[in-house]
């Protein structure tokens, strides 16, 4: 490695003898014991003094994320932790490479669609115009539809309703209701504001950027692992979950001569 | 892979199309809006109902977990990230790979200590017996002694005032106590009771098992990757870190002939 | 982080203009079409000149280990790749999470033992020893016994053929034989030597320190995975996975109230 | 989840008590003693029985790419290691997770670019515009310049040199060559073909998809972390680097009030 100079620092934390600084604050006079986990999360991820608006919204969005029973993530988890039960943090690791793309990515992908709408002369022209090109390309709309919660994802009337009760529902709510209807009508027939749809349009309320979203999912879905791991810890399951693999994926290739 | 027949079940969480259930409650009715996201952890990890005093216990180890400067977790994870930076969740993974034993791990095996303390019918003299085991065997006591924060890890009287102040010091944190007492006895100066040590006290007291305990650092730690990674957005340290890097570590092999 | 003075180096590389620089040897003029890619992971990580004899017990070893079907690890990395596309590199990590102290880790385990085995002034009897102790804390012999491959790993004579063949077979080899013969007395039936133990057994008998050997695993899986995922690209199976892991595990938890 | 009725199966493997069998070899008379580790990894990946050429050139990538001195991927897979030495497993994949779109990525953005030149009636214009392209947008061409190999990537004359020998050089070794003239001509000065744009054309040549080429990078790269971790257990750099790391990236947030 070489070239280019550069002097990078810091602003979140650094430590002396007899304090932690984060941000500027002491971790042992102004945050152990005044600061709930939530609001620590917003004051070491963005820099955000508590405010009990932020704190609800985040608080759901976080809630709703945690647990969707044996996702794909959660099942890496788990055959990763029996294989080498020396390592929980390992196991928490592979569990979490799978919160990508598919899954909470289309968060991003979704923020995105609605930065343009909120961005617009025209929100419903430029929602109808998101609409089009999506379905001309044959892509799914990020942030919409879902496998199992049909007709309607039940976490996102949720997420709304604890937006507008702290005074929260903003723009980004607006365009996310906005592009449903566009999608709707682009379609022909009724598609889910899924739950992260919804937790793009609150997130970008409050003013979370979209390329950090992800990682309140992750954050979630730390915890939603740990909670698999620890029953993984009284009732192993990997053999019932090797096996049922076997199955589910049979050798189909030739046989030795 | 075969044998033994087994038909493991989980309690954790499944969906139907208008709901997900965990744990017997409904998501959308009772807890997205309802819980914060610390309860939500218990509820998910351990089963508990919503308590205060849980609640502001575990909000504070979560928040005196979650940053501690340049930590190796949080050094890899921005290396991982700007090597990588399609996957935010493999460079929050790579990062939390390191929360292992050398340091989260620490609160394992204090816990198991303190709970040999707990269970002798005379506390002080099993201290002052684990204090020479460990002092004959040259090894550290895990949850004691701290090579920044000296004479004291300011953090942990923090911790112990939480616990006061919601009526959860118990016998765990009388525990390590006696145990930093015997331990100062045992190496004739004073060894600090660190974070992870405080953390496994008034975890124990609110019946965290110890073989989960170091799925909280994971959750806290989580949170703070996700701050550093988006710092690393704004800014890239990568070179300045690969820089100092090879100069920490220069090469002192032979030369090719 | 503080303290203790020290001036660490590394042995193994150093980067030039004009060439990269490996313990010694240039990667351009010495090693790239030189040396095969076996070789070169000797010449890595153990520093050894090239040599036919250690060559092929490496070659029969990263091939006997490379493939095992659906293993739990092939399972995590799919269910990753299929979730977060964007990353190859994350879900092969996943995957290598899982080659830990329950799978590859046994080598270790046995490697141990064989240590013990080829150190006693009397082999058999030592042999018998260990074989006893395990018998009484019913615990398992690391590197004996398979659920599968029954009654003999077909694996294990093929690579004590190799290093018969290559003149490699030395007293390591014959330790973890008397150590069988100890195993099936104190157990009284047969229990295989697998293929983690015979791999200790002639990666021993080449001089690869124990601390290692899980390195030779991970090198050998890494390209099992690779090929797993490369399948995934072609047909993803994530969906017939996680069908399959919801009914293996199915939720009996209560329903809400 | 739910949906779409699907019976994937694999074709690379199962296991019967007596075999394990390959993409229908036999691993126990087919494969070990008789492939060598590159071959097999040719069997496992792409399903190629063994050849001289492919072989030759497999192996050639594979230890170009397997070190380069303190990378990020080497540092992060140190510092995790240092942090969890219970889990080498864990070190390597964090490791591997840094192996991404700046580094082995760059692969795949070349071998898309060559798969153009090759499918264009004149390869020439087509190097013109994808070299104009570049430049327009002020992007980099992937598998172009390298900031420490200067003038020229020392490695790839070696590749080439490889492919040749084994008559494996073809037109998607004479695209790289052709993309390099353009892109010196349009940049005004001469940019290497660097090793992962020479990799990504003699993979090319002998028929390696783009979609799988970050593989071989994984596996070859895993050999070498597992160089840099077994040196790790025998000296630790982690005091080192931490503290390295801590003066590259000071703190420069405010102080508490």
């Amino acid at each position: 490695m070489s070239s280019a100079p550069e002097a990078p620092t810091t602003r979140i934390a650094t430590e002396r003898p007899d304090d932690v600084i984060i941000r500027g604050k002491s971790l042992c006079r102004d945050l152990i014991g005044k600061f709930g986990f939530t609001e620590m999360i917003l004051w070491q991820v963005l820099g955000r003094e508590p405010d009990k608006g932020d704190t609800a919204v985040v608080d759901a969005c976080l809630v709703a994320l945690m647990e969707h029973g044996l996702t794909p993530s959660a099942v890496a988890a788990r055959l990763v932790y029996s294989s080498a039960p020396e390592a929980l943090q390992a196991a928490v690791a592979a569990g979490l490479a799978g919160v990508g793309s598919v899954f909470a990515g289309s968060m991003e992908g979704c923020a995105a669609l609605l930065a343009r709408v909120v961005a617009a002369p025209d929100a419903a022209a430029e929602a109808k115009r998101i609409a089009a090109e999506h379905k001309a390309a044959r892509r799914p709309v990020p942030g919409f539809g879902h496998p199992t919660h049909k007709p309607d994802d039940p976490r996102t009337p949720r997420l709304f309703a604890v937006a507008r009760e702290h005074g929260r529902a903003g723009r980004h709510l607006a365009a996310v209701e906005e592009l449903g209807r566009a999608v709707d009508a682009a379609v022909g027939r009724h598609l889910t504001i899924n739950a992260t749809g919804a937790i793009a349009a609150v997130l970008g309320d409050i003013g979370v950027p979209a390329e950090i979203m992800r990682g309140f999912a992750l954050i979630s879905r730390c915890a939603g692992l740990v909670g698999h791991l620890h029953e993984e810890q009284a009732q192993p399951s990997i053999r019932a979950l090797w096996r049922a693999a076997e199955a589910a994926l049979p050798y189909a290739g030739p046989s030795p001569k």
